[in-house]
């Protein structure tokens, strides 16, 4: 059964991986168009890739430091509080401490790998995509669409199909099955997931400078002072921008869900390997038992094969009046697929429970289709909320920016009850399963241990079900760059206006989808978040060293052991605790003070990128006469030079906060700063990004010809709005969906360190 | 033992609010300067008049209604859950829920009573501060901050006096003094904190509503489109921006103050409370258990009286270089007579325990000069960080925008880093007071549960030590709006320029201030939130049912039933149940919820101000040209009718929530909800403030002639930048600080009903 769960993981993780190289192909087949769209093309495809080389230079030398020193710190933990009471298992804390390393750089290079093959992907289609506009609407759109598929189906196939092959290395590796070695297996595995974590965290913020730096200096001085278009081939900034777009948008969301679905699919493993250890305990035999910790590889498998009747749908629809509807239908075809495929899965392997897992599932798909709807309300392009802000710009690009904030902080309304409610309704759904009990009467939280864990178990299913839906929203989102790209290639090489008439509906269909899915992957982030916090909750009491015990001379871990320091442990991780209260409030901190690195660093860049065009249009009159070929290189080189620079300091205020204080106060207060950021996140990235959405759809709304239209005072202070509003969506907002899984992951691994806790003996 | 520490209050307090009314009379006495200067004069003092007895109609209505609320819900539920199981505690019950009910109306009524006197104070003193800078610039500093001190002054004194007297008079009520009956009069107490919150809320949010209409208003066409300076009569919306610095600045605040200081004040005594209770049970005798309990009266007089040689000193020093060193002196001479002061009270009173009490008192001063300071390092008037921003303008607003932002979030990290440390300190230095102790074994959140309690009641303390500093602080907080009017009148009754020269120090020295007293105000009411969730804590254990038992026919609460319900209690207030989490995600959402009302209201009424200032500059082209007044009523209306009817709804968003998920979840959840808000107000609160403080300087910075001065690109962003901010530091900013504490009175009043937890039979 255990070799039935992973090898199904395997086999659809290759499944996808081919489907994706298949794709791939076809899109490298597809032709490129004229000369001039070619040599545009070029430059931009060539300033990714020196980007991306660049990028992965730092990221590669930073994992490697830190895979290092996670395999030390695992070390030294195990080292002065589990092997003093425990000689027996050095063996087996030399091979973790390792195989942590190993992991972390296996995680990096695989997050990586998806960053630059999504970032290929992407750039092969976007000049494919103005080719095949010039044959019809729709075949840009297939294309366009193939070309995100290339992402949604590569990046979760390569995260379940690593996972799956590690899992079954690890185990031979570690040997033996009891739940202590399996646990090791998860531990190490735990490495993966935080190597991810962290490469995707540089690779969103790099990125994310890169791109808007390019972005915000392009349009202050190109389209507000020289008065020139989007996209207009006189501006230095204009590969810039559209390199950008690649490097921020693609490779940082391909690093993105890699990292998300890999934390997910472990943090489920792990809470599921509670469910696993009290059922063996309880008298099930191990087949059935390990079925619940496994069942995450399949929930993925399941994914992977429901996105491929998504994206042909999506793909194949030729008629349409608007490019949304075969998008939508494609979202739906793998909706239903997937709720077929778990609720089979659930039927063949867990008939007793299934209506138990298939409403959990449930949950997360419907919490998810709700933010999604509540993300159009507060920033689709008609809504109440952005004519309000269109409106008011009518006075001062003051009240758009405030009208912005305002709306921003109202939009967390709706998502943060959404996601409280699934976690409390699939806890109280999983609490009430029916699984067998081992008798004990301890209680966590004045709920029966037992039952408590049963609830969380729960809970990590409706986060999967969420997910469920990521491929097929993740091609969507895919297509967005691709499109926008297109319409850039399209301008630039002066193609005709038909052609470009083709591309704009895709252009307006990427940044519906974009807004989209930024609901979707902040509430499938917060879940996972909350899951990993769960995970790691379970993972530090498994590691307490007085939970493990000899049963002849083989090392076990004891049920009772463990559920009595869990209840203890739990028993800390209150907020009244003044240590508790002091990591938690250093945890709500933590997004602040990494936004304000990663805006700052924008806002610089974006400064110097502005004074570099100003210079370039100053120096050189010939550029706005079409007399002189602007020096696109310069700019090219600015976003590089700050994105690069600029990646490390934010990184560093996360990863140094769990660090310090997990070694001073030990695992609860990590815990609490966990929750911490976890909470303040959530709120500042909705404001941030639901914020920047509205400017963005209010400045399109006065194009559109609203309050005065294009060149009117409104639409002055609306590009203000869209301005400021830019690197907060597409720069910190969703960095920080990183940020706190990365919290997570980091805490996972440096358990052993924390449990040197250093400061116990004055804060018991 | 008892009577000396309350009548020391009741003393102290008469004594404070003689002084008050002293200066208040000696600044009736002063002259009121030419015939323009009276009229403008008078004009400001009936708009604010006008508007604050409107305000005052609408928040006793509310009190009312919110009083009934309160009284009737405390009775239902004692009804359900207490009386059946303690039948023979009806008289108190109703006793309680009667006097409940009138503490919320009389807390109300003090409230407004506060924010009235001192904004009467403040429109008194504005125009003699005007005619005192045409005698010399001491004289207008000294008139300023004598007017100042009569909020300084006035407003602790009533809260410090009130709460001495409702002690008495409730005791005498109630009868008895045994810790249950004691508890009840500390239960009705908590209802005038909630009235005092309730009322500030309202008074901060509508003033602060009303003041940033007016001034958006009058700055956005007044300045920037018209051209016209700051202040000038021919500025329709001047008047309301001059009333508006009133019933903002000055009635808001006084208004706040008084909430802080009751909360604060009551919070310690619950929290004192339980360390009397114990230390009664372990033997100790009444008279010198009492006196931790009282202790915060003995300091709250300690700090009135320290007052008033700072007080003093400020307005006594003739000759100085810059108007901030007598300030600075003045804080310096309070800081060091209530630390000599605090060391003569620990002394003669807690002779064992004295050096453990002055170090908790010192730790809070010494926080409040480091927050005091971050705040100069990161918005000072040549701070590195208002420089940049500066600098940046120079490209875009949006650039100004978004480095303001970053300002904003990167100054979390000194106040978030202080508070935690010294709440950190503080416990550890309370959990090692060698006070006596009951034999029990019972241990919370891993630590003893005693020793526990002393630490809480060390962070008390300290808290307390933070707050002593006020009085002077509000003081020099209170000139600032005076010193702005006096410039305002200046200017408007067109008097020569050496008397606006002498003025223009003191405007400055108002906005230093204002900002230094904001990071202040900022991390007092985080701890005394902190406190109050604390007091909220035990308050709900004493009021469990199980607590009280009958001895010989009285009612007492039993120590060992109140250890162990509050250990199952804070068992369940952890992070990892999903109904905390909830609450949790729902409390940091509640000041961004709270905000975006707020700012919306701002962004709607300074629309509208606009609208009709451009409307009246447009209709009659005299106006510019000194020919026709402009008809400054109808700016005032739109500022007062905007501020009344918007202050309902973001009221709401604080009052319902805690209602809601106690009456569903109960009193653990409410404690997460609590916590939560805490921690995102916090940070939001300072993300707002510090970054409104810096942009205003950046403008200022730019003014004084650098990138270009005034007039320049660099000036008109720096603008925006500082239109933006305004209603961020001046409207939903400081009203957090009182969100965060009525969130807290409201739950401590509403406990009773909380019992109900209608979902503790699926959610244990």
């Amino acid at each position: 059964m255990k070799v039935l769960f992973v090898y199904v993981g395997l086999i659809a993780g290759l499944l996808g991986i081919i489907s994706a190289l298949y794709i791939y192909n076809w899109i490298g087949r597809q032709p490129t168009g004229t000369e001039k769209m070619v040599e545009i093309w070029k430059s931009i495809r060539e300033g990714a890739s020196a980007y991306m080389k660049r990028q992965l230079k730092t990221i590669i030398v930073f994992s490697f430091i830190m895979a290092v020193i996670a395999g030390i710190s695992v070390y030294i933990g195990y080292d002065v509080k589990l092997l003093p009471q425990h000689p027996e298992m050095r063996s087996e804390v030399i091979s973790e401490s390792i195989l942590i390393a190993v992991s972390v750089v296996l995680g990096s290079a695989s997050s990586v790998t998806a960053a630059f093959l999504s970032m290929d992907a992407s750039t092969k289609a976007n000049v494919r995509t103005t080719e095949a506009a010039r044959r019809g609407t729709w075949e840009a759109l297939r294309t366009a669409v193939l070309g995100g598929s290339v992402l949604g189906f590569l990046v979760p196939s390569m995260s379940v199909f690593m996972l799956s092959l590690l899992y079954l290395v690890y185990s031979f590796f570690v040997g033996g099955s009891n739940p202590l070695s399996i646990r090791i297996v998860l531990d190490s595995l735990a490495g993966f997931a935080f190597g991810a974590s962290l490469s995707a965290l540089f690779a969103q913020v790099g990125g994310g400078i890169y791109t808007k730096a390019a972005d915000m200096g392009a349009d202050l001085v190109g389209k507000v002072e020289a008065g020139i278009p989007e996209d207009d081939p006189r501006n230095p900034a204009v590969i810039a921008d559209q390199v950008g777009d690649n490097v921020g948008d693609c490779a940082g969301r391909g690093a993105d869900i890699f990292e998300s679905i890999t934390a997910e699919l472990l943090g489920s493993m792990i809470v599921g390997w509670a469910v696993y250890f009290i059922l063996i305990n309880a008298g099930t035999s191990q087949d059935t038992a390990i079925k619940f910790m496994l069942l995450p590889l399949l929930i993925g498998a399941v994914k992977i094969i429901s996105t491929i009747p998504g994206v042909v749908t999506a793909a194949s629809q030729k008629k349409f009046n608007d490019p949304i509807e075969p998008m939508r239908n494609g979202v739906i075809v793998t909706a239903v697929v997937a709720l077929i495929g778990f609720a089979i899965v659930y039927i063949l392997f867990f008939r007793q429970y299934w209506g138990y897992l298939l409403s959990e599932s449930l949950i997360g798909i419907i919490s998810a289709v709700i933010i999604v709807l509540a993300t159009n309300y507060y920033t689709g392009r008609e809504s109440k909320a952005v004519v309000e802000i269109a409106q008011v710009s009518q006075s001062s690009s003051a009240l758009t920016i405030l009208k912005g904030l305002t709306i921003g902080m109202r939009a967390t309304f709706v998502p943060i009850i959404v996601i409280s409610s699934a976690l409390l309704i699939a806890f109280m759904i999983g609490m009430h399963m029916p699984l067998p009990s081992t008798s004990n009467s301890l209680a966590i939280a004045g709920i029966p241990i037992e039952k408590f864990l049963y609830g969380i178990f729960g809970t990590a299913l409706a986060t999967l079900g969420m997910l469920s839906l990521s491929g097929i929203i993740m091609t969507l989102d895919g297509a967005g760059p691709i499109s926008d790209n297109a319409g850039g290639i399209a301008e630039m090489s002066g193609l005709e206006e038909e052609v470009r008439n083709r591309l704009d509906p895709l252009d307006v269909l990427g940044n519906v989808t974009k807004a989209l899915t930024k609901g979707f992957a902040m509430g499938s982030a917060s879940l996972a978040a909350l899951l990993l916090f769960q995970a790691f909750v379970q993972d530090y009491v498994a590691r307490d060293p007085s939970v493990i015990q000899l049963v002849s001379g083989i090392a076990q871990i004891n049920m009772q052991n463990f559920l009595v320091i869990m209840q203890q442990f739990i028993n800390r991780l209150v907020l009244i605790r003044p240590d508790i209260m002091l990591s938690f409030l250093i945890g709500a901190m933590i997004p602040y003070l990494f936004s304000s690195f990663a805006l700052d660093a924008v806002t610089r860049a974006a400064w110097m990128m502005v004074e570099e065009v100003r210079r370039q249009f100053k120096e050189r009159p010939g550029i706005l006469e079409w007399k002189e070929k602007p020096d696109y290189y310069r700019a090219v080189d600015i976003s590089t030079q700050y994105a690069i620079r600029n990646m490390i300091s934010p990184a560093l205020t996360v990863i140094l906060p769990p660090l310090v204080i997990g070694i001073l106060f030990g695992g609860a207060a990590v815990g609490a700063l966990v929750v911490g950021a976890t909470a303040s996140a959530v709120t500042l990235a909705i404001l941030m990004m639901w914020g920047g959405a509205a400017w963005d759809n209010a400045k399109k709304y006065i194009e559109a010809g609203h309050f005065g239209g294009k060149k009117s005072p409104a639409h002055a202070a609306a590009v203000v709005g869209d301005t400021v509003g830019d690197p907060l969506k597409d720069t910190a907002g969703p960095s920080l969906h990183i940020v706190i899984k990365l919290l997570n992951t980091i805490s996972l691994v440096f358990i052993p360190i924390y449990m040197i806790w250093l400061l116990s003996s004055v804060l018991p």
